[in-house]
């Protein structure tokens, strides 16, 4: 008898990003970036950025199609953060939503096995997580075993949007190729193994959107066609410079990716003028939606101009 | 006036090698390396593991150069595992031992600062850590204020001893050098500006000590020739398959690196016969001690030979 497959978390993500749009809301929640009365309100920074994380929550997530929460903002406020990275992430897949745990690991075997018991289960479950390829496939495997049992999903750092990208990434190796795209070639062999019911592998990628000519836009293209069954984590819109056309030209068939705003949102409420009002979490919350909204219909349109 | 130099921990890390010798301990501590008694003992594998740490840690702080903990297995153990994490890097520290983060972390401009908060300052704080640098320079420089403020060093992934080790960091580029040359020439540059008193760069880079053949022996001699500025953390050797000869290659005038193992020394006591004695933490700590020992000595009389 044929075993059923395993519903994965990324068919999950393409069917909320077909009912709801691409927005991945990140909750890279620096304490800095809340309303100060509602900082004040709170005996720590860690409950404030809690409280506040819940609102945004609340007024994004029928347009939001996941979340991915950083946690080195957590880890910055000790253990009291990582209580209240714990209890976002937990708040999120209560609501039903999908949640991305940004916590780019890369270590081999045993340790490899032990964060995944760390993110995929227990305190810190998250539904996907982000990693990072530099020791080799070896610290990518060990995580493979949750995407069969628990539907489980990651994105491996591929091509990224920083200046740095340039460093190692883009290194052109001696077979013409790109480093990265030594990665992806290895990460389209495992979404083959655990592909999807929508032709996306459980295990994804993390594409920065951010082409500052034509002919990274090319490129950006390029990647595209190149690895089709891998589902894009698209970082690098907004407060770090990409646009809607940009992150377009790494979605596929209007789904294929997710598209990671952060302080845009976050802070959307510090570029309102509400003469004088006290800003306070209910309004940061609006500004938040509004964010995500305008955010949302900008991406629909230049999929549809795109295709 | 010309500004007193910082006193990096760099320093510091050498002049333990020159008193104690090579070995770092690494508390990579599972729950199940543990005597049964004294896992049992406790209200739960996180406390059990604190308890083991510390008499581990007060039986070789003599002989151990320093520490090292592999934050995956205390996040693998949830909020209560990242205590017991916290209390075990300050147990180090308290007792002016010098402690390495194994967190490999690498992410770039405003998160990069958030982990050097996280892991430098507060709950976290530790005398190094470990980062990843596939996102580039620009996931590692945002740590180095912490070198010019605090003393605070770094190892960056540069070749490991994994299988994986061949997957990327071991390509080819087009300029005939493989990608961890890339890496290990862009680190260089970074200690000549961030020198100590010894010739060692602040910030370091790990590299495995594994050579499988005669071939792999050249090149280790090779990278230790290469980065004479760079100091070495060394995994790879006892459990991993390395041997003290291997590791002495990546040494460099009977200084220049600390060689880590972890079950090696965590589970010594499991091949102790003590004819049916039930094994407690005391037992555990001897047989600890007398591996360290045992490593430190194998790796004087191999640096000794070498030179």
């Amino acid at each position: 008898m044929l075993e059923a497959p395993p519903i994965y978390n990324i068919d999950k993500l393409y069917e909320a990003v077909s009912a709801k749009g691409h927005v991945c809301v990140g909750l890279d929640t620096a304490a800095d970036y809340l309303p100060p009365a509602e900082r004040r309100r709170h005996a720590s920074d860690a409950e404030a950025v809690l409280a506040f994380n819940q609102v945004i929550i609340n007024a994004s997530m029928d347009c939001a199609a996941c979340y991915k929460v950083q946690i080195a903002y957590y880890e910055a406020l000790g253990r009291a953060g990582l209580d209240a990275y714990a209890k976002t992430l937990a708040y999120i897949r209560e609501k039903g939503s999908l949640v991305i745990a940004d916590i780019k690991r890369g270590d081999i075997a045993d340790t490899a096995l032990q964060y995944a018991k760390a993110h995929f289960e227990g305190d810190f479950e998250a539904d996907f997580v982000t990693l990072s390829p530099y020791m080799g496939m070896d610290s990518i495997e060990p995580w493979l075993s949750y995407a069969k049992n628990k539907g489980k999903g990651a994105f491996v750092l591929l091509k990224t949007s920083n200046k740095g990208m340039r460093d190692f990434q883009y290194l052109q190796l001696n077979t013409k190729q790109r480093l990265f795209h030594a990665v992806g070639d290895r990460l389209a062999e495992l979404a083959a193994q655990y592909q999807g019911n929508y032709g996306y592998g459980a295990f994804g990628a993390v594409v920065g959107a951010d082409p500052k000519s034509q002919a990274e836009q090319k490129e950006a293209a390029e990647i595209r066609e190149r690895y089709k069954s891998l589902f894009f984590l698209i970082p690098g819109y907004g407060a770090q410079g990409g646009a809607a056309q940009d992150a377009a030209l790494l979605l596929r068939e209007g789904n294929g990716g997710v598209v990671n705003a952060s302080r845009s949102i976050l802070k959307a409420w510090t570029v309102r003028n509400d003469s004088g009002k006290e800003i306070d979490n209910t309004i940061a919350a609006e500004a938040a939606r509004e964010a995500v909204l305008t955010m949302r219909d900008a991406l629909w349109a230049a999929v549809n101009t795109a295709n």
